[in-house]
């Protein structure tokens, strides 16, 4: 990996965080992925830092136990900004528990500084 | 309309200033829509304040005579952000000429601070 952070390797580092439930690899991703102040926010959570995103993620993977976040399209890059789509699915019954975007402001090193999160109305299941 | 503008007049007057022909309403328009140093960015074309949000625009309806943006779906909001939908819309034809996807920061007073637009492939025909 280069100094600056290839977004299609940042993103998926971004779902991998979602999906990890080892504390210390998360964080590890975390720390590669957001910058030292990066924010996150969607409708219903938000974090800051690697302690507060941390924090946020770990009580998302409480509330879906069973299920993995998958990149459903995207990167779509241009200029310091980035979205892409994502599926919250069952890992036994592939079925979908939420359908979002995520659109995010890309530092200079390539790491996140900001992602917001929308909701697919209806898409939960 | 109250001091802190309601979000949906607020795109609808967006889309407006992108449909407007006549300067001085399109500048008025985007006064009342952008806060004084709001941003605009998409793969295309980029603009900053009154003055450069306005070139911006009258620059895209010269690009694209006898055809006009029409809201898609949305806006969908939550805390600051906001996102909508909208298609570039051949008035005589109906058919697409474009479909985007546009987020926005929103300010305090209700104001647009900066919009970053996407564009969906294959969508041009």
């Amino acid at each position: 990996m280069t100094a600056t952070a290839d977004i299609a390797t940042v993103v998926n580092d971004y779902i991998a965080v979602w999906n990890e439930g080892d504390q210390g690899r998360r964080r590890e991703l975390i720390a590669r992925t957001f910058t030292e102040q990066a924010t996150y926010v969607d409708p219903l959570m938000s974090g800051q830092g690697v302690d507060g995103l941390d924090a946020m993620v770990a009580a998302a993977q409480q509330q879906f136990p069973g299920h993995r976040f998958e990149l459903s399209f995207g990167p779509d890059a241009h200029n310091d900004v980035v979205r892409f789509g994502w599926t919250l699915v069952g890992i036994e019954s592939g079925a979908a528990a939420a359908v979002g975007v995520d659109f995010a402001t890309v530092a200079a090193d390539g790491r996140l500084a900001t992602v917001t999160g929308f909701l697919e109305p209806g898409a939960q299941g």
